[in-house]
């Protein structure tokens, strides 16, 4: 067993505390964010603090770092109200990896990496084209986080695209088949395999799995 | 292409819309809560929306649903202002899920499921000893989210605990190797496999893998 504590954890060089504390917290719904500002400039990012908040009203959530690290996002996602979280398939990672480098407000990420920009009837936000499994958010609240200067950003769920037919009878979507990827630390990517579902858990019943 | 708009996933019947929404926003960093209340008496709970906040301070946070609907945990934070998160294994994922069984408070999911609680000295919260890769956290803030009576939890890193040697030379830690898995959706769990590692991305430069 090897422990860490604040002291330790305080004393190490920048770098290797981030991608430790990064990894700590396990895997990651890693996910290309697209946004536009007010002219229409599109803007894409790498985001992988996503976080289910509720299913009815539909909410999502995601953490933004603090304005000076990371301003695109966030500034188009408030002068627009309305945004898109796009799943990532092993495809296109290379992509979706190269557009966490800080291009200038002015340079679209879609075109520097190349993915394809595409918009659904009054979503004022690109989502990917090559995404099979994506969904657009109109901004319900954005949540200052006092102790390092980070947004928790919350947004309803306004429409949703699949690139296929991933869905279950009971409303479950298949990821595996969708293709979606997810990351740990800060570079990391994987690909999945199923263990398996389990049924709704009761008191003194064992763990059925779902077939 | 499927598509599907509010007035759609509004129509749904509430378990079809809860497995669909809550397996959209992709893959977790599904792990067990543990905590104590002021007597001591154990709690453990399974928890799938967990996020990294930060590294300096190391933060991470969760969402607990509403009160009446999961009540334990989040008191026994409340009073303790102390609590572990347990990254969980396929050995003991059968018992993990089974602590999402509605006990009363007064009974140990430990004990009902078969797990083990360890105690690391100053921590007045169970780490659960099965698990490879663990941390305690001090409660830092409870921020309630408004749209639907959930709470954004925020703890604090105060220390530490690995089942071995899973740290890379750069302070990744290399969750394959300790068997951690994640989650989708409800009840649906997942082992993974790395794609692999990119660099720090930069403007005009082609990613390049880690080896």
């Amino acid at each position: 067993m090897e422990f860490y504590n604040t002291s330790v954890i305080q004393s190490w060089e920048r770098f290797y505390r981030a991608n430790f504390i990064n990894s700590l917290t396990g895997f990651k719904s890693v996910s290309l964010v697209g946004t536009a500002d007010e002219s229409g400039n599109e803007n894409l990012g790498i985001f992988s603090s996503i976080v289910h908040i509720g299913s009815d009203p539909a909410l999502v959530g995601y953490i933004n770092r603090p304005r000076m690290a990371a301003p695109h996002t966030l500034a188009n996602i408030e002068s627009n109200g309305i945004y898109t979280i796009n799943h990532i398939q092993p495809s296109f990672l290379e992509q979706a990896h190269q557009t966490s480098a800080k291009y200038p407000p002015e340079i679209s990420e879609f075109e520097s990496v190349g993915l394809t920009p595409e918009y659904h009837e009054n979503i004022k936000a690109p989502f990917v084209k090559e995404s099979n499994v994506k969904y657009a958010l109109s901004l319900k609240e954005i949540i200052p986080i006092s102790h390092n200067d980070t947004f928790l950003v919350i947004g309803k769920i306004e429409v949703v695209q699949l690139g296929g037919n991933f869905v279950s009878p009971d409303g479950f979507i298949d990821l595996n088949k969708a293709g979606s990827i997810c990351s740990n630390g800060i570079d990391s990517y994987y690909a999945t395999s199923s263990i398996g579902r389990y049924e709704y858990a009761k008191p003194g019943k064992k763990p059925q799995k779902i077939n």
